[in-house]
């Protein structure tokens, strides 16, 4: 607050300043970084792009924090299926005013970041119902639940925070019960829906499914945004694992000799695969955000065209399989870091622990994972489904789909790299990946149409089409992008001749690794053929990790952020990882001291089976 | 202490009832199970079975706590390369006294867990010097760390505690350094070699390697019991995750009808396999503990024969395997159950959190699970080499390797399943992984051969045959092991029939999803070939999952302990998910009260941008 570090100005003006603060406040401290990015963000562009200008008002008290705010979807027993959210809002046209209501502990709002013991406003999403009792479905309020003066809590309102979890305990997330709480009509945000102060109902959409989707449009931010935060986590475990890989020793050739653990085969195939994932989905990331500026800037001003919708659609797709890949890929990652540490990995001081824990939660909240990859392969049946239908064009405005007009030829092809040495380029795996993901999209419709064709409903269709089809294809068609991006950006004539290399590497092992998970697959589908096929792509991932070894510590020096904010002893940046180790574990607090309790464990000590007859 | 649960004579007789005590205290709280294990098995162990009879005076002492002990190989810059610790130990003939001493930091003793802040006395490895400065390698002595009394350090011990880990932090890992700290000759816990008290080494080992070996073997122990704990982790988890998941309502086929989201076929996939893991696994992990009981008893009487050796390469082998197959199935499986329980398996108070922390260090202490795994294969090869060179059989006491005598023939062997039902018995996996073993076996060996005849020497052969080779090799031979012991036992004929139709299920779907991880090898080699086969396997594990489902509740309630122990509101065994939760949540403390600091950040908080002219 006192340093201002980004005007609002200027975040608007440079979209990539707000994921770049996010990114050097959550490196020093996530919890610090998620509590702006709830107020001002996640809160403040509720209020902004779901509201209309009667809520202009409250802009400039979020930017000077005179209101604290949080976005309060979730309820106890109501997160993922949020239409089915049960807090109701109905209007009184006598009073103008809305009633928020919570009709039993179970609708309570639950997991609330920020209202547990900051937030003194609310933007709470209701059952909207008009006298005469009828529901208009799902709409935002804005409901002020403290004192912004006291911090107690308003009438009506019962709030409170939930509890320690497992990270992010900086973080204040928090549950509220609403009895018959009175806020001015006004305070709907009426963007996508309003009420007459009469009490009549008003919306431009044509119906509630389609308001609703609009209504929810805010979400894509927090996806695109947790993104980039699952890439920080990645690459501060990385920074820690690496130099630390490089300067242990243990074991050697003969007795006394001891090699850096860097120089494992082993150790290198666990770490130097995500090193490369770091930097092919920090591209990504970045440029996933950029692309939601785009839209975002079209939603603001008068382009609301079919472009912009398919923008919209497109950009869906890709932040709710972003998400789940880029999450999925830290926590496995931080784990594999903390393992390649070894005991020291599990010590406090050295943050890896910290790093997993405060990571965990990207993997669910705005949409848990496994749920969120439903969007994204439903989008791509969808566009088959036109196809195959109505004969349309596979086109997007981020041409992410457009390969998908040749499926029938991509089909029909199959793995022919003559030697482990033409595999050493990303374009392998990524004729691959069009392949892959050509067959998933075939057989997750197929599948699909099987399902009804016995019999399903729609719900069991889909609930029965996810395991081995349409979960798979929705992380496969995003590590395609994400390798096709970073494949671009690595290849460009622009990039100095001494970068190619090394970052060329880097997208050709992203590519492998990502790629030689689904080996299965492209054997069971016919891409693949014989024993060589296979092992053609490990010996090339094999290679590439050796190749891009000694360049490790280089590549993390340039992500990793300065000691005082990486924060951990054996993750210096001067190796010094003993003596840093020892001077941190000497500094901490009655470290040779005895415990307070210490005469109950010697003097005092209970008498072996003095309770025995008891049992 | 006081309810003396396992009284020594017990202990011996029954030795499963160890495991049970530890289980039972892990599953109320590691931190406590730990501590006792490491004081009365690590701790007393070794000086039971690495001494002589001059020690047995220490063992009462350690019974009635008068004592309380601690296991010291570990130095701050080595672990797993435990030969090159560097702590030494020098006789000195003319007071008959070793004089142990830390040469720097880098050999003070670390992690060594309860040396922080309870241990009086350290059983400590070190490099033994007779005078003349021979060194005769490492050997174990009894150092008193602190006085019983008053649980000071004694003197020229430096002793403290390593400070937070990411997990079991209710145990107190220390470190110690010794500046020339004089102990009795007879503190040599002397069965692999003794000195003599005018200076002689003595040893009835051939040479240092063979003594360091048997010196060693008491870590066997740690090993099993670590299979043992990781499966406890697990079995709580799921108890959580699958109660949680036949309680909770998401979605439904129409609006306001809710189904729990266990009838999710993904939810189903992502818990049930390792509902049969935990099953598959329990029994792996008796059967192991009763067969180390089987050596143990030997190696105390006076079975000292071909066998009894073989027995123990045998048992190394498995538990060198098991525990990272176990701890790492553990720690996949809780981080599976508490992304399964979405935002609500964060929440600390539900415990999943703490199992996943309480868990990680299984996976490192007591030998890195990657580092173990080559114990594994080197085994197997060296059977390998002896039959290709010399002409021996493959067979071993437990029988685990006696199936590979039939090598040529299983390689030649290819699925031959005609249809999904024909998949539903563990013997159809139990063959692909027979396949499988000596294929990975056969490529292990070829591998090996083949860095050597292109230069490498044998340690980096070694290193460089690891990942796709050996490392593979080790978990699917000790896979099949697991599936093995656990198909005989589901299929023995006084199994009740009631049980054997879900216990056969549960055979069948660890023995498949197991196998299906290696889905890419069987392609590779040959073993599978066209597109059915990798489907049918896929289908069998959803058809036995669907099969599965309604029993899950009861499979739970099988392994779950008491609520009481359990300790998990979305856990409980009534189902009265959100009572539960609610209930918890609203008895933490000061759960509703403003935060201290209320007024800074209210009324006295700070100014936005008064610091931005300083920057």
């Amino acid at each position: 607050m006192e340093y201002s570090l980004l005007p609002v100005e200027e975040m608007v003006a440079r979209p990539l300043s707000v994921q770049t603060l996010i990114a050097c406040l959550g490196m020093y401290d996530w919890s610090l970084a998620v509590k702006f990015l709830l107020h001002m963000l996640t809160f403040g562009s509720a209020i902004y792009s779901s509201g209309s200008e009667r809520h202009l008002k409250y802009l400039p008290k979020i930017f000077n924090m005179d209101i604290f705010g949080c976005f309060a979807v979730t309820e106890l027993s109501h997160g993922s299926n949020a239409k089915a959210i049960r807090t109701t809002a109905h209007y009184d046209p006598t009073t103008e005013e809305f009633i928020i209501h919570s009709p039993d502990f179970e609708a309570a709002k639950f997991w609330v970041g920020n209202m547990g013991k900051t937030a003194t406003h609310a933007v709470v999403f209701a059952q909207l119902y008009t006298p005469g009792g009828q529901c208009h479905g799902l709409h935002s309020f804005v409901v002020q639940i403290r004192n912004p003066k006291t911090l107690l809590p308003m009438p009506g309102v019962m709030v409170g925070d939930i509890g320690k979890k497992l990270g992010l305990n900086g973080v204040d997330n928090g549950f509220a019960m609403f009895h018959k709480v009175r806020i001015p009509r006004q305070d709907l945000l009426n963007r996508t829906g309003d009420v007459t102060p009469e009490g009549t109902y008003v919306t431009p959409f044509k119906d509630d499914r389609q308001r609703f989707g609009a209504s929810l449009g805010t979400l894509s931010f927090g996806r695109v945004a947790i993104v980039g935060m699952s890439i920080v986590n990645l690459k501060l475990a990385l920074s820690i694992a690496l130099r630390f890989s490089a300067t242990r020793c243990q074991f050697g050739p003969s007795d006394g000799e001891e090699v850096p653990v860097l120089e494992y085969q082993t150790q290198q195939w666990r770490l130097l695969p995500y090193l490369a994932a770091v930097y092919a989905l920090d591209h990504f990331s970045k440029s996933l955000y950029l692309d939601l500026a785009e839209l975002q800037q079209g939603l603001m001003g008068t382009d609301q065209g079919a472009r912009q919708a398919e923008l919209g659609r497109e950009i869906h797709a890709l932040a709710s399989a972003g998400k789940p890949l880029a999450s999925w890929t830290a926590q496995r990652g931080i784990q594999e870091c903390r393992e390649a540490c070894g005991g020291h990995g599990c010590l406090a001081v050295n943050r890896l622990g910290d790093l997993r824990n405060d990571n965990d939660p990207n993997c669910t909240f705005e949409g848990d994972n496994n749920i969120l990859l439903q969007q994204t392969s439903s989008y791509l049946l969808s566009l088959l489904a036109c196809h195959v239908q109505g004969g349309a064009r596979f086109e997007s405005p981020l041409r992410t789909v457009d390969f998908l007009q040749a499926y029938p030829d991509i089909l029909g092809q199959r793995f022919t790299c003559p030697s482990v040495d033409s595999c050493l380029d990303s374009s392998v795996p990524l004729a691959a990946y069009e392949w892959l993901v050509c067959y998933l999209l075939r057989e997750s419709y197929q599948k699909l149409n099987q399902e009804k064709r016995s019999g399903s409903n729609d719900f069991e269709a889909r609930n029965n089409s996810q395991v081995y089809y349409c979960h798979p294809l929705a992380l496969a068609f995003l590590e395609l992008t994400v390798v096709r991006r970073f494949h671009e950006y690595t290849h460009q004539p622009r990039v100095p001749p001494p970068l190619r290399a090394v970052l060329g590497r880097l997208s050709a092992l992203y590519a492998l690794w990502s790629l030689s998970q689904h080996t299965a697959l492209l054997y069971q589908g016919g891409y693949f053929c014989g024993e060589q096929a296979g092992k053609m792509i490990q010996n090339a991932i094999l290679d590439l990790c050796s190749q891009l070894k000694d360049d490790a510590v280089a590549l993390v020096d340039v992500i990793a952020p300065p000691d005082f904010v990486l924060d951990s002893p054996i993750g210096r940046a001067d190796g010094e990882l003993y003596k840093n180790l020892w001077t941190a574990v000497l500094l901490e607090s009655r470290v040779l001291e005895r415990p307070s309790w210490w005469s109950e464990f010697s003097v005092h000590k209970p008498r072996i089976g003095s309770l025995k007859s008891k049992l």
